[in-house]
């Protein structure tokens, strides 16, 4: 088998030929331009990979959003309202199948996502989790009893409100429509910002990782309350920041008190808040589950 | 068909048997004592009702908990760790099982309510909403494509933080463990400690309403970020305050902030958020649901 799967990113698409983390055959990665210009790269590159490799047997698409997941609905498989602007109500899905008759999966980057670490990486095996990615922007995707999450549209779990002490960090976040949301203040641009430098350049003792953990450790407790998750998996580059993982843990766990008597919190919380075991690669892998997804 | 309920409150149990709305043909509530006393009430009424209307054919128990909703637990269908002491680790599903032979479903309270207004009630066709009730604690059940939502344990919606502006309201919270999350601001215990008066002795116009309105909001916007529900129903006590709902709606469109483009919140939020159809008759009907659907 090989399916064919697009990063559909809002700087970059990264679209590779494969059928899993120890088969992928061919990748390429441009950046994202116009809608027109740059699906029709990606059909360019899978049409190359299909003379080489044979024709692929279906095509998963994880994309930034909003998307429409909804398959009934008139534009289902398109990007709806992104502040990307000439991006607004792009087809992306009928683009792709006006150039290949198979099965085209579609959801988005981070439902991707956690669908790869569900089959391949750190939630085998278990049917409730969470992939929540902490880098420019905050965003989550979810299966839940084996499914992924969509609802009425999808899980937008950067914007949560968190409990913010202005008396303690004075920054009033930046989000553009939420202010201090989760994402407004704990994503990669919130903490350049209320520090005038990149989170990497900031040191592993910075008052900024202790402010970090804290907050998105009560954004795990929101999604544990409400989810009931099995694991949160925690990727994106701001979680590369050396330490930043464990002081997440240990003030998730202060941030429950005890509440939720679960072992897999209470006695194994470095099994239960995980990094991703597909790396940097969840996202490409999360195009290619959603390519086997649509067989099936 | 005729099965039995028990609504398994930590006050009272209401037990009943039937099949639905239109058909609850018996009905019996006592008060919440130990759990041998109590359980046995429960069998001994419906050993009654046997006599009377012929064999019950399942029977469901909507029950306060944390339970053990894991089929393959050794403690499956037990109240855990419950703040009612006498409760803790009671094996509710093995006590009625010793007296029926017969299928026996076994949820939390609001996923019981949940099940309920999704069969007979406010979210009929729908596959994925919330049933938030807020009374004297808060809590929430839900279904995630058309299934009861479990995952780890089952969700604990009245313990996720909010944002806590302590310049305009000092109160530090009233839950044990955590002061000032949900429950701990916006539960009617809450809503009493802080203004020395039962929510329902508080006039429409009492600046109480504005502050209660605006931490349900906020949790709501958590929920629509992390669930992406198609509708979220609100029951509960403090709900019943007049102008409570529409207020609760409006702060909810401005927490939001047009962020989730779908029409259902933006066009139709008094469709989206809404009180319980069933209204009180949810937790029994709830228990009612959970038999039926322990048949099939």
């Amino acid at each position: 088998m090989i399916v064919a799967g697009i990063e559909a990113g809002g700087t970059k698409f990264v679209c590779s030929v494969g059928s899993g983390p120890d088969d992928l055959r061919a990748e390429t990665r441009f950046p994202t331009t116009t809608p027109g210009e740059t699906i029709d790269r990606a059909i360019a590159f899978f049409s190359e990979q299909e003379a080489i490799h044979g024709q692929l047997e279906a095509i998963g698409v994880a994309s930034f959003g909003p998307v429409d997941l909804h398959q009934h609905s008139p534009t289902f498989g398109f990007i709806t309202s992104t502040p990307k602007l000439n991006w607004i109500n792009t087809d992306v899905l009928g683009h792709l199948s006006s150039s290949f008759d198979v099965p085209i999966g579609f959801d988005t980057d981070v439902n991707g996502a956690a669908l790869a670490e569900g089959k391949w990486g750190a939630a085998q095996g278990l049917n409730t989790f969470i992939y929540l990615t902490i880098g420019t922007g905050i965003g989550g995707g979810a299966l839940v009893d084996g499914r992924l999450l969509h609802g009425l549209i999808h899980p937008e779990m950067g914007h949560i409100p968190i409990n913010h002490n202005r008396q303690r960090d004075p920054f009033p976040g930046n989000c553009p429509y939420h202010g201090d949301c989760l994402e407004g203040m704990a994503a990669g641009s919130a903490i350049e910002k209320r520090w005038g430098q990149k989170g990497q350049e900031l040191a592993p003792d910075h008052p900024a990782w202790e402010l970090e953990a804290g907050y998105l450790a009560q954004a795990l407790r929101s999604l544990i309350c409400v989810l009931s998750p099995q694991r949160i998996i925690l990727g994106g580059g701001v979680m590369e920041q050396a330490g930043l993982l464990t002081l997440v843990r240990e003030k998730t766990l202060i941030s429950l008190s005890n509440y939720i008597q679960h072992p897999s919190i209470t006695d194994r919380i470095d099994e239960y808040i995980v990094p991703p075991a597909l790396g940097n690669r969840a996202g490409v892998l999360g195009a290619i589950a959603l390519a086997i997804q649509a067989i099936s």
